[in-house]
């Protein structure tokens, strides 16, 4: 019996030719030559090799080492080299010349496919900005007075930026002790050491210990990077989203919540995040979800004019986001459901006249629905660690050491077809010692 | 009467050969072709060429066209290379090869000298902490209760590190109106947009407004550069800021209160700041500051283990900082009284697991000291707009279009010699319409 070719997928396969994902691998013959790649069902086109064999004028682009020369290149390249892609691994033309170049997914290693610029954290789903509210703020209102007004956002560590599939080392740092924090449990090899004695009255002011995090989450995200740049003070409209952004792909924003609690007043979270901050293999082009487009929630406050998305076309994406732990879904956050979109978090970013470089990240803050179980991460999953949720091999407040989290999402393409997206996936290793 | 070398320097010249700061420049023959340059006097030495003239070892690393390569190369060979200039810029052997080398610092373009990977900003003086508490938050306590406990910070954006001299576009953005918020006065170019009527009664939601910042500030800052890398899961101990940290300059973050007082909560400041941040052409060996580092203040909390100082080398800098608008000096912030220094906020932001990269930059946030002509912004300076500075060409709230902002700042020396540090300049232009 004939061997199936690369080139043949399964009916309705996730990673079909209306999709198309970018990133980059290696192969075991050459761990330090990258190159760039494109997933078609369970295989991988050499772009480059690909490019080269068909004199493509976008053969240097596609020879690179990361994707940000393609991503500067700009939405007309970015439309006629998708356009080869496809032409390439559909028209049986090429096949001959085009199948040697298919690699086994199984068989690559891959990397970080962008050189990250900036990257910054929106706060986007406020079904998550009004739990998280309520959790570390238990006394004040849900939603920050600004929030309806602006999509909230910071600035996170690029250089911690990794790919899926990652180790997530447990992070060590300052918080309060269990008598001055709500209480979770620890792993084994997390003790703790004091710094000071526990106050002996509760007025006493609080006193950190330092020791690996008792509280560590995920926060299941999606980015949106950045291609071609803009300069400084030339703010961009809602409608320049299609030329500046190159896509869209799942990020897992790993969070030490007991860190992030102590030390976030008044400058923002910083090593409670800074740690890791995981990033899928594979870039989706933005072209790929042309059938996702969906309208975000009604805006119950009316946003000011550069905000005002009211008559653009329609700014969210119907991403079905699941999250894992350890092989059993938890949580089915519903990107659809965000307030802001990515298109009102780029003009907000550029409104005062801050520029854009290629490789620029800024992903949505945790995706959170309405429904207990579209929560996107475990503060709001177990409630600050209040209700511990019961999984098949134990229950959990926060992560446990060895416990392995798997972002994976799928978007309505065309014709009913499901585009797929690249899974990100990070399993939690003991604090060094 | 024979021309004086550029060799031949002053008594006490404050960039003389114990100083010998790096920077990047290009000259009017070849705009396009940037190379490192070493301060000398009034004159800068083509350091690629000099090293090229010299078959210096080092000759690769001197010829590239930012300092990253140098930086990266680690200690050892910022003191060989260190020891080379010197010898370079004072044997009389070198003095026919070098002369030729030497350009007038006045007719080269000074470009940024450094890529930068991750900025992180701290907020390291307790003046101006409990100060900026006092007044952005009046009913609360002015220092957070974490701030005596760890070095606050949080990461800005890396895209808008500016050389100095670049021009400051004031921003636009979102910031409440004069009726909820301290008043101060509008430049004539500054008619906000009101998105919303003003509510009627002060128990109403605040409503934003949009419009170029009315309350735009300096914030005079020291910037440390990270040389050589470190890998994630490593944190580094307080001793390891020697073997990381190449050099030091003046920063100058610009903000725009209105916007940061709005936007602030919770994640803490974003385009409040990302509008510029401008940073001296001329990095500071930090082998030039031997003989200003000096021990910080007393520490009231004892510090965790990972930050304690106590039995370490004097952690602080002797840097004596002048704050001058349009050429009028306005303050003196005095560096040696940072409550956190440079080696603990490099503990801190590594402590976590955070790795490291060439062109790392962290600022130690402004710099004021406990005396009303030491505190280092208009914020503190004009108590948030109440008490108005009055200078020889009018009065002050926040900064107006046309003015000029200017750091300068020098450090003992060996032998009672001033080490000079590059300025830190630049001017208000309007907002684009």
């Amino acid at each position: 019996m004939a061997q199936r070719s690369p080139l043949d997928l399964p009916e309705g396969d996730p990673f079909g030719p209306d999709n198309l994902p970018y990133g980059v691998f290696t192969t075991s013959d050459a761990p330090h030559l990258r190159k760039i790649g494109v997933r078609y069902g369970a295989h991988v086109l050499d772009a480059g090799a690909a490019a080269a064999t068909a004199a493509s004028p976008h053969a240097e682009l596609l020879g690179a080492s990361s994707l940000n020369p393609l991503m500067a290149a700009g939405r007309p390249v970015w439309q006629a080299v998708r356009a080869e892609l496809r032409d390439w691994l559909t028209n049986p033309a090429h096949r001959h010349a085009i199948e040697p170049l298919m690699h086994p997914l199984t068989t690559l290693a891959l990397h970080l496919p962008i050189e990250v610029a900036d990257y910054v954290d929106f706060f986007a789903s406020e079904h998550h900005a009004s739990n998280a509210g309520k959790i570390f703020r238990p006394d004040g209102d849900a939603l920050t007075p600004n929030w309806k007004h602006m999509p909230i956002g910071y600035h996170g560590r690029a250089g911690t930026v990794l790919v899926s599939g990652s180790p997530i080392v447990r992070p060590h740092g300052q918080r309060l002790p269990p008598a001055e924090a709500p209480a979770s449990p620890a792993p084994a090899s997390a003790a703790p050491t004091p710094a000071a004695p526990s106050p002996s009255a509760s007025s006493a002011p609080p006193r950190p210990v330092f020791g690996p995090s008792l509280r560590l989450d995920f926060e299941a995200e999606v980015a949106f990077v950045v291609g071609a740049p803009s300069p400084l003070n030339t703010p961009l409209p809602l409608a320049g989203f299609h030329d500046h952004v190159f896509g869209v792909c799942l990020l897992n924003d790993w969070s030490a919540r007991d860190i992030q609690s102590w030390e976030y007043r008044p400058l923002g979270p910083f090593l409670g995040k800074s740690f890791a901050t995981s990033l899928a293999a594979w870039i989706t082009p933005l072209d790929a979800l042309a059938a996702a487009r969906t309208a975000p929630p009604a805006r119950d406050v009316p946003p000011l004019p550069y905000l005002d998305d009211a008559a653009a076309e329609p700014g969210g994406f119907d991403l079905r986001i699941e999250v894992a732990v350890n092989g059993h879904t938890v949580s089915r956050p519903p990107f659809s459901a965000m307030y802001w979109t990515a298109a009102q978090q780029l003009a907000h970013l550029t409104v005062n006249g801050a520029s854009l470089r290629t490789g620029d990240v800024f992903a949505s803050g945790t995706v959170s629905g309405p429904r207990p179980d579209e929560l996107g991460c475990l503060l709001e999953l177990t409630w600050g660690g209040r209700d511990p949720l019961h999984l098949p091999h134990g229950t959990r407040t926060f992560l446990e050491d060895g416990d392995e989290v798997t972002l994976t999402a799928w978007a309505p393409g065309p014709d009913g077809v499901r585009i797929g997206m690249g899974e990100v996936t990070g399993h939690v290793v003991p604090a060094a010692s």
